[in-house]
């Protein structure tokens, strides 16, 4: 399972084989089956979990009990309540899973020990939250200046690689937009596309 | 002008004499009148900033002309258009002077310069972002769940150190509320404290 955790930090950073037999035992291995939950809201998020096979959401729940997705993640991503592992406070997300999933998990104390004994990951997450603040900046942008047409080619584009594997209704959460409304973009596309 | 810099890198990490001298070059100071601009949308961010005294303030304009604020900056923060900044693409942000202002900027390739220079400056940065993403998360999440009155007591809590020194109509802007509700709001308020 470390072969795609290593792959993907070795894709920012080098590392020796000693630095990776350091990092192994700081992480806990994990499955998950389809539909369950990794963490629920109000509970404490206690480790930054990573993805090395399937797919797993983030979301939250309103008022009116409408799901929210904040984030996709499958192989090679990271995923948690970020707020709530830092903090230690509740979390707002829930994260379950998609598909069956395998994923690596590292706790706060194993987290903070992890760039003391190999200083390198500071490297990697500076590098990785870096991109990460990229993303949500523009999203956050997109969300209040494109078209329902805009955002579905951007997300599209964007996750090419797992699109077929994001159920339609879940893309519709993720964009703030309704079901219709993505069908009706991808017709036009596929249509398009035909020519 | 140092100093703010490195009180600020030194509440996260510790920099040795002969770091701070491999630090300081790699920096160039600026000072903005009031009203100045420091980056205007549609130019390339070229530095990123750090403000040593003054205040700043980043926004994007939408289709109908509307000012919408994405951060404040003073001293001691951090500010750009961080996508532009990374891709060398076109900035979506101008960033201009509430107050005059004073401060150290860095390139791109100084950027990357200083963390190779500096290693430990990997982690300052990683710490960095990490509260960033956090702040981000949270505000996302509050923009859709929080009353108008919510809203403007976090911020009133969370900038409580220089919320006498921002114009009413630019909370309201960050906020994305009338200027006409944070007055409200903010009667009530002191009607209640001098009960």
């Amino acid at each position: 399972m470390f072969e795609v955790l290593f792959a993907h930090i070795e894709g920012k950073i080098h590392l020796t084989d000693q630095e990776k037999e350091r990092i192994k035992p700081l992480f806990i291995s994990r499955k998950l089956r389809r539909r369950q939950y990794l963490l629920q809201a109000e509970e404490i998020c206690t480790h930054l979990t990573f993805v090395t096979k399937g797919l797993l959401r983030s979301y939250n729940v309103d008022d009116k009990g409408n799901e929210h997705i904040n984030q996709f993640a499958w192989e090679g991503w990271w995923i948690s309540d970020f707020y709530s592992f830092l903090t230690q406070e509740k979390a707002i997300f829930n994260i379950d899973a998609i598909e069956e999933t395998e994923v690596l998990m590292i706790s706060l104390q194993n987290y903070e020990e992890l760039t003391v004994q190999v200083p390198a990951m500071d490297r990697y997450f500076r590098i990785l939250y870096q991109n990460s603040l990229v993303t949500k900046d523009r999203r956050l942008m997109s969300s209040t200046t494109h078209t329902a047409e805009e955002k579905y080619l951007q997300f599209a584009k964007r996750y090419a690689q797992i699109l077929q594997r994001i159920p339609q209704h879940l893309i519709a959460s993720y964009l703030g937009l309704a079901p219709e409304t993505i069908s009706r973009i991808r017709r036009k596309w596929v249509s398009k596309e035909a020519i």
